[in-house]
């Protein structure tokens, strides 16, 4: 049983005294044990330490003596820096940025009036990655975030998609956190759907047929196969023939599947992908992307506003607590307000405005002068524009606008006593607008038939919904918050492309 | 801006004294704040409290002056009684089964010799969401959980499927406890890939093809335009013209994607839905399902195995610490022995044997008289037999079998010394046998090289994988976990179409 059948250790346990504590399961200790506690790292100074990262860069010293490097493992921000003699290996094959790198040494005080509070002085080298700097895609130098996009398997390794990635598993884990402690449920809601909810967007569909067609054709004469796809007889596709025996897509939204159980077990929500086939080559769309949706039963809009508002100030707050280093860096790079936008959403109430005062504030703002591209009237959807000038503008903070025209929206949404509108609600933030859009949604079932029906949408595919109405039907609201939106908002990126590990979006699915 | 805008109340400050803490985003109270209680919730008795649930049971009683409601809200696997008199409502509209019922009502101790320790006394019915029994498709009776798969929207108001629901999400929750506490970062592996990872099984595509030629042909003579698929020279599909100018797939696993974060962040898991297109209609395989799949640099198999070992003992650990009433509930009904596996496998070292030395083991017991119905011998992948055999029969606790023969196992997995084994390990544990199946990377260049040649396969889809090893490579190891296997090994339950809410097989996939 060798070796490998020691069994784990306790991670503080497994430190000697004159140790940094390591990883749990690896022989190294991350870099942001050392250079991520209070004193810098200073008060480890003469500890043994077994570090591991890529040299983000490097240089040699001294006439050759010894090689200088900042080493980074992802833990945090920070690089640590390490020194090594050229008696330990060949500092040529170290120096270039990208090279891995695992040492042994001893922790020391750097001289002072550098910037770093601690360095680490090698004894032993143990592996070398190497890295033809010739070839390397990433060299040291100011790469654009465009350029990145060529390299997704790569990107992680430069300082601002890692700072993303640590944001974006902050943001995912308070999330998480969030609804646990407000007792609510995750709820895995489907990827692949035969349900269609109306009006998200154009869907993806999944299918067996054509790599059937494909593989049948390499064995039979083509000819005879063409077009391989089986088909009825009025000439269409029989999706009968299909894995699912039914036409099947991408889902757009765990909506309704998780308000069926919100519907018994009352606190819910989904955090999972979906989709949208749209030929949107923008800045904001992608064809995959990550949304969180919760779901409330013996709710009104009302709650559903509560919710929305305490979820994102907590957010943002857990950011600020968790995150800060890195949002240092966001706001030294890319976006200087960020951080005072993080404290401002954690810590001021939300403005709540209906949208027929949101249309009069707006109306206003033009007798006013100011111009917007699309006209401003009861009625319309409001567009980007004229989000930001309320919450940038008009308020400076967030603002919820609620009850909006029922011709705008879902007809799943609950129409108010006016009959004119319905509960819904959008969350806008400064930075990107709409962050969250939610509604009550319609319990009363002949309400919801109507509303079908008024849509022009069959019931068929509805009947299960309905059966929510039928049996023992209950106030519920929910809202959507797209997950990419809320890394833009709190980073202060431009291109939701950076935002997300590997992005999909017309002609473009690498790995 | 009306009530809506009254701000979000802290949960306890919104409480007076003589009422029991409210949800946050609602003004009802969870069930479970009241009889989750150590004490039962005796001591809240005379205290006032708003619920709001679906009855479970009901029946009238005193010649119909009472009704006694069993009601359930999903917040925990116990009910609270309410007692409703005549004079508040239309007692035969509120009994039903499935009935949805919000009350106000004072908490008060029942008669002497009861099994509950509280119960709500109504004084006053604010909502029925009614049921016609004679139409509700779940009445109160015991329902198997195959008939139940045709109300997917209605199943999760059954106690059984709102247990699995809770015990699912407790699980969740541990994953990403677990990781974060470990400094793993959750990475979002991509959904929707054109990366190919070898042997998984079976694709399904995901096209815009196949809809563009039904919605073209419907203003077009549709005999014109067949097939409609667009066609290369050659006569296949020209994939050029699909959605990502390329062929696009559902993933198989996150793996290869995930461990280019690791190539950069270190320690690093991704969780997320995974697809397989196999005509499969056995109670083990789905054709969705979730994974999870960590993935560590600076890592050898030794470490990936803690790793394993540490994760399955904390989920273990969790559902006893966090999910008691609803294991009991699963003990009750299917399977007696759950909890004490739970205890036994949160508290026992796992067991580690290499692949030899299990195929010894198997061997010796087939000389002992044990019958198999697949041959053992060295070179065979071991059938779920052999390893129900090891872990249930032999060694009665949890098997980590590693260093398996490198025929039966995939080309990224790192070659060991003798040429003949690879660094791969599967852990075993009594009920479902595999659940998790992991390895050491390869991370030597040529060697890699020279593996992804020797199984036939091409480079050119690889060498972004092969880039890992070329710049900065390093040790580092991963494995992947059936998230709907672990449920069914906490639960006891024998098919994976219930314990996960909307399954997906051949021919289904409602909703």
């Amino acid at each position: 049983m060798a070796d490998a059948s020691s069994p784990p250790t306790d991670q503080l346990a497994a430190a000697t005294l004159d140790e940094v504590p390591k990883a749990l399961f690896s022989d190294r200790v991350p870099i942001r044990s050392i250079v991520s506690r209070p004193d810098g790292g200073s008060a480890l100074a003469g500890r043994k330490a077994r570090v591991g990262g890529w040299v983000k860069t490097g240089r040699k010293a001294d006439k050759d003596a010894f090689a200088f490097l900042e080493l980074n493992d992802g833990s945090c921000a920070a690089n640590l820096q390490v020194i090594v003699e050229a008696s330990l290996g060949d500092l040529g094959q170290i120096v270039p940025t990208g090279t891995c790198v695992v040492v042994d040494g001893h922790l020391k005080l750097p001289p002072a009036g550098t910037k770093q509070k601690i360095e680490l002085r090698a004894d032993e080298v143990l592996h070398v990655g190497p890295v033809d700097p010739a070839k390397y895609p990433l060299p040291k130098m100011r790469l654009t975030l465009e350029f990145l996009r060529d390299f997704v398997h790569l990107r992680s390794r430069t300082n601002t998609i890692s700072a993303v990635a640590r944001i974006r598993n902050a943001l995912a884990y308070a999330t998480h956190t969030f609804f646990n402690r407000e007792g609510f449920l995750y709820v895995h809601t489907p990827i692949i759907t035969t349900s269609d909810c109306e009006g998200a967007g154009e869907m993806f569909q999944v299918t067996t047929l054509l790599s059937e067609a494909e593989s049948l054709a390499k064995v039979e004469e083509r000819s005879k196969l063409k077009p391989g796809i089986p088909k009825k007889d009025d000439g269409k596709v029989d999706y009968g023939k299909d894995f699912f025996a039914r036409q099947a897509f991408l889902t757009v939204s765990g909506q309704l599947q998780v308000e069926s159980y919100a519907c018994a077990l009352t606190s819910v929500y989904t955090f999972g992908p979906t989709f949208r086939a749209e030929n949107s080559h923008t800045s904001r769309h992608l064809a995959e992307f990550w949304m969180v949706e919760p779901e409330i039963a013996f709710a009104e809009l009302k709650d559903d506003m509560n919710c929305a508002e305490a979820y994102v100030k907590f957010m943002c707050q857990w950011l600020l607590d968790n995150c800060l280093d890195d949002m240092e860096f966001m706001a030294d790079k890319f976006d200087k307000g960020c951080i005072n936008r993080l404290k401002l959403v954690a810590s001021t109430p939300f403005i709540r405005v209906t949208y027929t005062e949101a249309v009069e504030i707006l109306e206003e703002a033009v007798k006013n002068g100011k111009k917007f591209e699309n006209e401003v009237k009861w009625g319309i959807d409001l567009a980007s524009e004229h989000e930001r000038y309320l919450t940038e503008v008009k308020f400076q903070k967030p603002v919820i606008v609620y009850n909006y025209p029922k011709e705008i929206k879902a007809f799943y949404m609950r129409l108010n006593d006016d009959l004119k509108t319905v509960a819904a609600m959008d969350v806008l933030v400064p930075k990107v607008g709409e962050l969250i859009g939610g509604s009550q949604r319609e319990e009363r079932y002949d309400v919801i038939q109507t509303r079908i029906k008024e849509m022009g949408l069959p019931l068929e595919p509805y009947e299960w919904y309905l059966d929510l109405r039928r049996y023992g039907t209950v106030k519920h609201a929910g809202f959507g918050l797209g997950f990419e939106r809320m890394i833009l908002f709190a980073t202060g990126l431009e291109n939701i492309r950076d935002v997300i590990p590997f992005p999909r979006y017309p002609g473009r699915a690498d790995l």
